[in-house]
């Protein structure tokens, strides 16, 4: 028996976590690919609870970065960036609702080299940046083309880096606003969390009817903050089963896989997007494990887990987990 | 002769400054308020530089605040708060270019007590949020209705606060988000600034064809940061003159009024903020006032002057200014 | 009849805030300088309260820099900047005591050009440093000295700032530590705050038997934020009144001049700042001015007024403060 | 052949990391224990490199919290908190230098129930604290004592959470301040970083003659980011092997283990912590690795590891690693 029969989406969600249908969102199907998350864009899909998606990804540049002579700020035209798939229509998705997305598999595709990061002006956690605005001059822009294939990423002679891949911006559409995908919050998007993995399942609170889901900018390896701001971005193969969980209301997102439960928080500075996670996985201990709030409290003091997606994006974004081994299986 | 004849807008802009027709955006005029500052909104209104344009702006409650017994937490309906007038379309506004409203005159409307103040939960400067996301339980929710006239308004017995009324939230659209009005940022919106009051011109980059002006959240009175997140809240006519200038690219709003020339930032940390707002004002001065940046820098560093605008909303806002003694008169 | 007299200095101080004795801390008598306020340096200078102190100050590179042409990083050694005056060993000064420091006078010193400002690496507020850690390069060094007198400071042809002179770095000892005078926080210290100037009291927490009061580091001119993190730097006479208010235990220094009460927060990041000094004040509205503190923190969110003092020590300075004209006298 | 041979401290430091003498502090020999780190104070132990030191730590309360009745807040004497072993003199040790501690062992020691964990008002991750000042009251104090061997330490009938020791705080002195060992910083203390365990090796930055070693504060088992500020307390027999690499200039502290290298930043806002953790950790990689620094940058964007070690203290402490798989062995 898999941890996955145990999990809050074989137990909760309408079609207990299982693959009832199929569907895809090619680029052909696809189309335009979106910059916002809005729930007033036509779906590109609608789908019942249950279906397995699976995805044409473009990175985040949607391929605009060929080679290593090529500059950014000459290629890319902001705010087009971090181009998404969907949005995914989920029949009976309503506010306070939960989309529970279980991330089947993601595979590289595209001509080699396919991998890109680059250093760019105005961006990335150690340099001046809109934010963080500063008079010192921009680094050099670079930019580095990469050998990507399920075996790993060729960064020089020496460093292959292992193919850990991971869906950078997923989430579910604000209520009435349209966000950009550069932006992380609440309702998901570029949370740039390396936990959601082939093998985890997201939990997505549905804000609008329809949920509207979006997914896009997958990432071949990627360390713990984003420092410069580009992961191995790479076009992918991700396939999703998507699954509806009524009536079990989420604040922000949350994830499940064979080991832990999380809480992600996004926010600035940093210990809100720590304290945000923090407090709902308290909450969520509460609600659903049989603690005392302030008892959460003092046992995450001593076993709870933080994991820093990005230290880049207009928000910072913040894992807290807790083992299953700790604290039992959510009721 | 007025300082208002050597202003960018008298200068620059395409009316020169000046009163060429007329519009009004009355509560009839406007129909439904909006929640998100977008360049999707049908205009409500579509002007050419140069209008004198009069609306009758809602409290941030929409009114829904009539007694000091009511919970905010039953009256508001998250995410339907800080209703604005607009879009007002501006013909001939396009990306790049600034529009500059002169704000004329505001004026208090309605049945007293029209002023309205309130602490509510999960929102204020000192109090948990969530984003400063604590375990302590909220503070009990109070409302506080106020006589308001032009005269002040009446705290208590004992105190009468000055009128000194200015527009909170103003600002044009982003390019491609729907972002709420209770967010500031780059295009303004809820700046919750006080020196965005009756005889400033404030300059707002136009990121959409046409502008797309939105404005409302006109207070009474505020100190500095907005504290408790309410000032006093109350509905107007606000009277603005509204023009074009092309070709000037600004990033972040600016203020100019007799006395000063001002850059306004948007972000978190608070430090941040203003790291913006002075990084901007160092731009303008070497742009406009023949400082070399690095000069221009270190004479801030003598003479700078920072305003705290709102310390609760999703960013910090803040106004960096220098004197126009100082500086002397933009080129 | 002085507003001074109703001020908490000349009403709940031992010597009622009057000048009953001299003393003074030239060159000479104060010999070696300070950099760390801590009690377990000997006193220069003990008194009782109701003393006035003639101090004569060193700028903050202690007179090391003395032409355009120097290099900061060549003439100054790191940790000995910033150098104090004092300590001050106040008779009866115990834990839980106030002391009070009139501002008397500052008056410029030494030969011209006797006012310095720098730009120095890993300094500041607008380029990386030690905590904001970018890998953009630094700007290139500069010094600027300038003349200085009570009729201004030159900047240049066009420019000539108003001498506003104030304390840069005033406090008294930790109880058991020996903290940098380039810190700020509880008991003062470098606060670079601007209101603390001619005529203003300042109030100090003692935390250590004797106060230990420390002072120096004044400035001809500062902006809100000290933005390039250096003033403009000279060596002063300043004289101040010291008294003691025996039994009125403050957390953190507080100032009172013509207009307003104060309260000072020193942290980082820079909200923290102003929560620290807003909960101060409201506090103190509710201690001594009669207000329940849910009234007092609304209201100061209609008139609250910040004021930076620096975005570029160890800690960020802000002061929050309330018009007398408001919230009447201090009992 | 095991790992340590290759380490910085078995290859650099004058004594090649090997145990030639041994020393011991116990509570007798220790006598008075300390809560500053400074230069100032008379060395309990004066050793040459090469030596193991085995100290009797006490808990962070040094013991004054015995029954769950307790009160923190009536048996705790701010600022007496957090006792630390030392100063031990290192001889030879001078400015520039790198002090390398080889953590051999923590073993649990005292009477059951010997560990502890509280809620005190004004501290802790997600409560108001002096810097996030808030309004809101504070949780109630409660005290958890728990009997803690090398088996685990028991939470409840449920939770066992495995002995997984680490040293709270251990530093080098400040050259001329005295810090409170509540507070982390470049020169280490209260780190509450649980990467600093039995295994790994600590190398701390001399900052005046003799370097001055101060340690204690051992945690039984910690979460990242010491979430409600205090751990799992309990007094230890901790044993270290101190050793002395001449030469070696840090900026910060620095830990190697088996797998990884890691580089410590302390600072507020959280960001700033983690910025500084990867900038020094870039400019190892560049000094000492053969990295060009911005490959480095983006490499460690690719698969740099964060570490939150405490979200509560002065200062938030961030590790930030590469694995030695990736980067090879330190020149």
């Amino acid at each position: 028996m898999s941890w996955f029969e145990d999990s809050i989406m074989a137990r909760k969600a309408i079609a207990r976590g299982e693959a009832r249908a199929e569907a895809s969102l090619t680029e052909a199907q696809q189309g335009r690919y979106h910059y916002v998350y809005s729930a007033a864009i036509p779906p590109a899909l609608t789908i019942d609870p249950g279906t397995v998606v699976t995805c044409e990804t473009h990175d985040a540049f949607e391929g605009a970065i060929t080679h290593e002579t090529d500059k950014p700020t000459e290629k890319l035209n902001f705010p087009f960036l971090n181009p998404q798939n969907g949005p995914i229509r989920v029949n009976g998705a309503e506010k306070g609702d939960t989309i529970a997305v279980h991330i089947d598999s993601i595979v590289p595709r595209g001509p080699q080299p396919r991998g890109t990061t680059v250093i760019m002006p105005e961006f990335g956690g150690l340099v001046p940046t809109a934010d963080t605005a500063l008079l010192t001059a921009p680094l050099p822009e670079r930019v580095r083309k990469l050998h990507v294939t399920e075996d790993g990423t060729v960064w020089n002679d020496r460093v292959t880096l292992p193919y850990e891949p991971f869906i950078g911006t997923i989430g579910t559409a604000p209520q009435i606003e349209a966000i950009s995908s550069l932006v992380p919050d609440y309702y998901g998007g570029n949370m740039d969390l390396p936990d959601v993995a082939p093998g985890a399942v997201v939990y997505l609170p549905v804000q609008a009817e329809g949920g509207f889901l979006f997914l896009g900018d997958c990432h071949a390896a990627q360390g713990d903050g984003e420092l410069c701001g580009v992961a191995i971005e790479h076009p992918t193969v991700t396939t999703v089963r998507v699954d509806l969980i009524k009536g079990w209301t989420i604040k922000a997102p949350r994830l499940e896989n064979e080991r832990f439960y999380m809480t992600i928080g996004s926010s600035r500075p940093m210990e809100d997007a720590a304290r945000g996670a923090y407090r709902e996985l308290i909450r969520w201990m509460a609600a659903d494990f049989g603690f005392d709030e302030i008892d959460a409290y003092m046992l995450l003091t001593q076993c709870g887990r933080i994991r820093l997606g990005n230290m880049v994006d207009p928000k910072y974004t913040v894992g807290a987990s807790v083992l299953k081994s700790i604290v039992g299986i959510a009721q």
